[in-house]
C-alpha cells in the first residue's frame, strides 16, 4: 500500500491542491471497475467511482465530486499526463526485473560486445560483434542484434526484435515485440529484360532518445546515409518506414502507415491509422493527416488534412457533401426542364 | 488408403445419401488436379472430375454427375463444412507430430512453469515463470512466452510467436508465426512542451475458445482491463487489434484490419481486408464491412457497409453512379443554356 | 581502395566512355555528401559534386561535368542500373562473411538435414526434418526453417524468419526479417451456428529465383496446391499474399499490399503502396496499381489503374475533378433560374 501522502509529496510539482482526507492504495485502476485499494484517474463528473480510494481530477470535476465522494481527490492541470507519470511510478510493469538471470546463459552473445552496467539479455537473445550497450538496456528473449549495434541507456529491446547491424538507438528507446529495424531497402534497377537488380543498402537506421517502435513494424536502412527517427517520436504497430526517410522530433504514426522512400517528415506531426505517403515528399511540421489520408504531393502547411488525394480538411468534408448536392441540381434541373421542356 | 465405408460411418451425421460401389482413398485433393486416389469435394457440376475416387458434394451436382462417374459420391447439405471437418479428419497436417522431442532440450522452461499431458515445446522456444498449460498445447521453435501466461488444452503457437506477460488463452486457439499478443498499447499523455509521456498498461489480452489469430498481427494489451476475443473469432495475418478492445464472438477481421483503442466490435462481424475502424466506436453484431470500409462512427445495425466514411451499401453504390449523374446533368444544362441563354 | 581501371574493366560490357585521368576510391557514397575518396552515381547535372574520385553517369549529363569536373567519369546507359550492379560489386554488405561459424553451435539442425557447401547458419536458428539447403544457403540468426524445406544456392534468410515445412525456395531468393512464408490460409467452413471450421491447408509455398520477400511479410500456403510467386517477384515489407495466390514474373508489390485468395497476378505488374486485390480474380500482365488502388474485379489490360474500385488512369483523374464540375453546374443553374425563375 502507498499512502496518498507519499503520491502528494512525490508529484508536488503536479499538484494544485487536494480535499479529502489521507488514504492508502494499492495499484491504479479504471474508474469502471475499481474497488477501495485503488487509485483512479477521472476525465469526466459522470465516471467518478464511489468506491476508489485515491481520484485524480481536474478542478471542475473535484468541485463537483468533493462534496459526495469519499476518496483523496488530487487536483491537476493535466489529468492524462498525470496519469502517465503515476501510473509509470506506482503501477508499472517491472520491464528491468525480469524472471530470468541478467545475461541469461541461454543467451549468445559475441565475445566483443560491451554492456552497460545493469544490462540484462533474455533466453536465446543473440548479441553481435561490436555491439555497445549503455547502461540498464533489456533485451528479451529471442531478440537477434546485429553487429555494431549501439544502444543507449534505459532502452527495451522486446522478444523477437531484430535489430539490423550498424543501427543507432538513443537513451530510453523502446522496441516492442516482433518488429525489424534495419532490413535492407525495396529498391531496385531494371534491366532491359525488366528483371530487377537490387541495389545494395549501405547506410544505417538511427532512432534518437524517447523513441518507440511498435509491434511487427518495420524501419529499413538507408541506400548511402540514415533513415532516422528524431528524438520522441512513437510508432505503432505493424507501421512501414522506407529506405531514407526523416520523421521529427514528437511525431506520432499511428498503425498501419506507410512511409514510402526519402520522404521528410515534420515535428508533431500527427498521422492517424493507415495513413499511406508517397515517396521524396515533404511534409510540415504540425501537420495531422487524418481519415486514411493519401498524401501524393507535398504537404506545406500543418492542421489538418484528409482525403486520397490529401487535401485539407474543410475541403474534404465539402467533398462528402458532393452527393447532396448533385441530388439538388437534379431537382433544380427537372424543374427548371418541365417549365421549358427542350424542343 | 481410407474405404469410403470408413468415412460414411465416421461423418454419418452429415451424410444424406451416396451413389456409386465403395472405393477407397488415399488424400484430398483439388478437382482440378486430382488422381484415381483421391477423394475431392465438387461445388458445381462443372468441375467435377473424371478421376477421383470420392466425390463429395451437394444433392443437385450428385443428380447431374452420378450417371457419368465412377466415383463413390457422397452426398451432404453444406459441402464446404464437410470439407472442413472431413479434411481436418483424413487429411490435416499432424500439427502434435513435430519432428522433435516433446520438450526439446534447446527449449528454457522456467522451473515454476506447468505442462498438462501431451505438451509440446519445439527448439529455443521459451515458457517463463508460472506459466500453465492444459493438455496438448503445442509451442514451435522460437515462440516466446512471457511469465504467467495460461494455455487451454489444445491450442497451437507457432513459430516466432511472442506472448506477453499474464495472457490467457483458451482451448484450441492458433496462433500463426510472428504474430504479437500482450504488447504494450499505444497510449501516451503530451506534455505542454508536446513531449510524449508513456501511459503504462498493466491489463491483459485474454483470447477465447477456439479463435485464431493469423501470422505477424498484433494485439496489445489492456491499460487496466482487458483486450478481449471472444470465442470463435478469426483473425487474418498483419491485423492490428489496439488496446481496450473488445471483439464479439464468430467475428472475422480479414488481412491488414485495423482496429482501434477501445471499440467494441459485435458478435458474426465480417471485415473485409483493410478495413479501419476508429478508436471509442461500436460496431452492431451481424455487420458486414466491405470495400475497405473506413468506419468512423458507430455502426448501428447490422448489414452490408462499404467505403469511407462506412455508408449503407446502397448508398456506396450510388455514390459510385456520381460521375454518370453529373455527365447527365451537364448535358442538360447544354440544352437549356442553348435553348435560353443566359444574357 | 579500387581504381578506376579495375572498375572499367569488371564493368567494361556497360561502360560506353570514360572521361579524365584515373582515380582510386574507397566506397560508394550519396552524391550529396560524398568525399574525396568515393564512387558516386549522378543521375542529373545539378547533383554532380564537386569531391568525388568517380562519378557514374549517363552521357548528357557527362558531357555538362566533364569540363569543371576533377573525377574520373564513367558514362553508361542506365546509371540505375549501373548503380545496383557496381554498388554490389564494390560496396555490398558481405551477406556471408557473418561474424558466426559457419554453423553456430546454438543452431539446432535435424539429423537428417542436407547442407550444400558454403551453407550457414546462426546462433540460435532451427532446421527440421529433411531440409534441403543448396550451396552458399545463409540462415541467419533466430530462423525457423520447418521440415522438408527446400532452398536453391545463394539464398538468404534473415533473422527470425519463419519457413513453413514443405516451400520451395528457387536460388538466389532473399527473405527479409520477421517474413512469415508457409502460414496456414484464411480458410474457414461456417456451421448452422455460425461457428467457423477451419479447412485444413496442406499445400505449398513455392518461390522462383531472385524471389525477394520484405520483412514481416506474409505468404499462406495453398489449400491443396501452391501459392506460387514466380521467379523475379519483389515483395516489399508488410505485404499479405493469401492462399493459392499466384505471382507472374518480375512483378513488384510495394508495403502493406493485400492480395486476396486465389487472385492470379500477371507479369511485370507494379502494386504501389497499401494496394488491396480482392480473391479470385485476374490481373493482366502490365498492369499498374497506383493511389491506393482497390481491385475489385478482374483488370483485363495492362497500363494504369487507379481508385477504388480501381478504374483506367484517365478516369480515375476524371473523378478528382467531379467536385469542380458540380460547382460549375450550380453557377450555371443558379444563372438559368435567376433568369427563368421557377412558377
Amino acid at each position: 500500500m502507498t499512502t496518498s501522502k507519499e503520491l502528494v509529496s512525490k508529484f508536488n510539482d503536479i499538484v494544485l491542491t487536494t480535499y479529502g482526507p489521507h488514504q492508502a492504495f494499492k495499484q491504479t485502476a479504471c474508474p469502471m471497475s475499481c474497488g477501495a485499494d485503488d487509485l483512479v484517474f477521472v476525465f469526466e463528473s459522470s465516471t467518478a467511482p464511489h468506491a476508489a480510494a485515491v481520484i485524480v481530477t481536474c478542478l471542475q470535476v473535484a468541485e463537483q465530486i468533493k462534496d459526495w465522494s469519499n476518496a483523496f481527490i488530487v487536483v491537476v492541470s493535466d489529468v492524462r499526463l498525470a496519469q502517465a507519470k503515476i501510473k509509470q511510478h506506482f503501477d508499472d510493469y517491472k520491464t528491468h526485473d525480469l524472471e530470468w538471470d541478467a545475461v541469461h546463459p541461454s543467451a549468445v552473445l559475441h565475445h566483443t560486445v560491451k554492456l552497460g552496467e545493469g544490462c540484462r539479455v533474455g533466453p536465446n537473445a543473440v548479441v553481435g560483434a561490436n555491439c555497445v550497450f549503455s547502461e540498464n538496456v533489456t533485451v528479451r528473449a529471442g531478440a537477434i542484434i546485429e553487429h555494431g549495434v549501439v544502444i543507449g541507456a534505459d532502452s527495451i529491446i522486446n522478444a523477437n526484435v531484430n535489430i539490423g547491424y550498424g543501427s543507432q538507438l538513443g537513451q530510453r528507446v523502446v522496441v516492442q515485440a516482433g518488429a525489424t529495424i534495419g532490413s535492407e531497402g525495396y529498391g531496385f534497377a531494371a534491366d532491359k529484360q525488366n528483371h530487377y537488380h537490387r541495389v545494395p543498402h549501405t547506410g544505417r537506421v538511427v532512432l534518437g532518445n524517447d523513441v518507440q517502435v511498435g509491434a511487427n513494424s518495420c524501419i529499413d536502412r538507408g541506400t548511402y546515409g540514415d533513415t532516422s527517427i528524431a528524438a520522441g517520436v512513437k510508432i505503432d504497430n505493424l507501421v512501414h518506414i522506407a529506405h531514407n526517410v526523416e520523421v521529427g522530433e514528437d511525431t506520432m504514426l499511428t498503425a498501419q502507415t506507410v512511409i514510402a522512400g526519402s520522404t521528410k517528415i515534420g515535428k508533431r506531426v500527427i498521422a492517424s491509422g493507415q495513413t499511406g505517403v508517397l515517396d521524396h515528399l515533404t511534409i510540415a511540421d504540425d501537420a495531422i493527416l487524418v481519415h486514411r489520408c493519401g498524401v501524393s504531393d507535398n504537404i506545406t502547411s500543418g492542421g489538418m488534412w484528409a482525403g486520397s488525394p490529401a487535401k485539407p480538411f474543410k475541403e474534404f468534408v465539402r467533398g462528402l457533401a458532393l452527393h447532396k448536392k448533385v441530388a439538388k441540381l437534379e431537382l433544380q434541373i427537372k424543374q427548371l426542364s418541365k417549365q421549358f421542356p427542350v424542343k
